[in-house]
């Protein structure tokens, strides 16, 4: 089963909000819904917005109106994903061809998703089977598996890439405050697979590596700019410091879209505050002020790889991905 | 009002896990009871457990019976904190001289406790005014204010000295996962203060740091060994990290008494590991796996001063607590 996909004349998605309690489908017939959708995090991940924005493009053209008003606030829904606006874009290309064009273009982007990911995870196992020695113990935070992608996913496609290969030793899940998709989605997502792992809260990330219980550290990447900063979910930057001062790689998994070449560092990268309600649902005093950043961006000096479905970039190293 | 005191016969604490919510408090009055109290961390934080190990080895001593059973499972309840040991100690060096001179001895700990707190809250105020030009902006981590002491507080002392002198920015308070003692306790002290703050994720720390919105990290200490390694709150040390990455002051406020000198380092502590439901509550997999360290060790290198109500050691330089 795909994560999102197009049914029927209309998207349906899994409702990631409702994840591990409930498996739920949600349907989608407008932009509209769409983008609300994708605001409250039912449809999330850099690889699944890109899909959404081609699903959302192909919809807009389908129900005809003010269709540039509709892709437009379709491409703003979430700023700093590249994904989400790249998805968009790609499908509007088509829109000269007509309505069935750019919806042919935006499931076969959905379509090239599941194969991209795939090589992505190969190459990334790849890489951690040649520099890691014996079973790789894989510490991950957020959520970059095929929940957040169309099938496979990014960062979880290395890690079950390197479990087909018998590679795999454990993987250590952040949770990822505050909306969880670490315990939540990951943690599911690994359940049903059957990988043997550990939920740890995001702080205690820094001590697993200090220790030497994991070996390496795969994320995801929301946008990546041309010097090989790498933006992506709140939390990713002290795990790049921890990784660093252990001496462990920490290797960015992300397709090419993820790539944007616009930009030339992390510093012009618009970083989405969200409402503070996020935080202080557990425990906090109403009314009391927060600074919900969903993203940070790590400096690409501490980013020993980013692998893509293409090529490995060493950033660490000066090499530059655009 | 102090967080921990003795009143007619028996202790009194306030039950620091019904807050922000609630103001409770709990009557304590056998060595049993306490030692649930603190396991439970209705009373913590290092101080306070000093306080707590010198009112139970007097209550102890008074209720007679095997008490050195007794004071061996409270020395026992948690062990990464020295202060809970020490206070006991402190408590029971007075056994010889009766119920009456222990208890003397553990209300003369806590009378000292508010005394010790204010000088170690002048002495970092003055440190960070020396070090940090304008309104200082600090972030701290967990609590370590009055409610960790018996008053005034340690790292939090030290915000109230700046606030005193008028040279308090604002501060960024971590929620610190999986107790929440940043939102729920840190947040709540800070609002009886009338202090502006700002309640964060502990993964946005480092992006707190990193876009220079804050001066200086102040935390407090569960144990200090010889060499300057810092035992304290999980989610510490990935905060010393950023601040180094950021050249920003990373100072921890602790009075003498969390100094170990027979621990040659932070190797030799044993930290703590705590129930996974504390991690899995909000969002995880009941029966997931987790690693739930209670606290980790900053190394000494990346601590810029420690602050005692004697003292400012620099362990970044060189320079020993023992």
């Amino acid at each position: 089963m795909r994560s999102i996909d197009w049914q029927d004349g209309h998207l349906v998605a899994i409702d990631q909000t409702k994840l591990p309690g409930e498996l739920v489908l949600v349907e989608i017939h407008t932009v509209v819904d769409l983008i609300d959708a994708i605001k409250r995090l039912a449809i999330r991940g850099a690889p699944a917005l890109g899909a959404a924005g081609a699903l959302g493009a192909a919809m807009a053209v389908r129900a005809g109106g003010d269709v540039g008003a509709a892709v437009a606030a379709l491409r703003a829904a979430r700023p700093t994903a590249v994904n989400l606006a790249w998805g968009v874009d790609q499908a509007m290309a088509h829109q000269d061809e007509g309505a069935d064009a750019v919806l042919a273009e935006a499931i076969a982007i959905l379509d090239a998703d599941a194969v991209r990911n795939r090589a992505l995870g190969e190459r990334g196992a790849a890489w951690l089977a040649e520099h890691v020695p014996g079973p790789v113990v894989v510490q991950t935070h957020c959520n970059a598996g095929a929940l957040a992608c169309v099938e496979w996913g990014t960062a979880l496609g290395v890690v079950r890439s390197l479990h087909e290969r018998d590679r795999l030793g454990h993987v250590y899940v952040d949770e990822t405050r505050p909306l969880l998709q670490g315990s939540r989605l990951t943690s599911w997502e690994l359940t049903e697979m059957g990988i043997d792992h550990t939920v740890i809260v995001d702080s205690a990330a820094a001590t697993v590596l200090a220790r030497g219980l994991a070996d390496a550290v795969v994320v995801g990447a929301d946008r990546i700019t041309a010097n090989g900063d790498v933006v992506n979910k709140i939390g990713t930057y002290p795990l790049a410091l921890a990784a660093q001062r252990s001496g462990r790689p920490f290797v960015v998994a992300a397709p090419e879209s993820t790539i944007d070449a616009t930009l030339a560092s992390g510093d012009e990268v618009e970083i989405e505050v969200r409402d503070p309600v996020e935080v202080l649902a557990i425990g906090g005093l109403p009314g009391t002020a927060t600074l919900n950043y969903a993203f940070d961006v790590t400096p690409a000096d501490l980013v020993t790889a980013i692998v893509t479905e293409e090529r490995v970039i060493r950033p660490a190293l000066g090499e530059r991905p655009a």
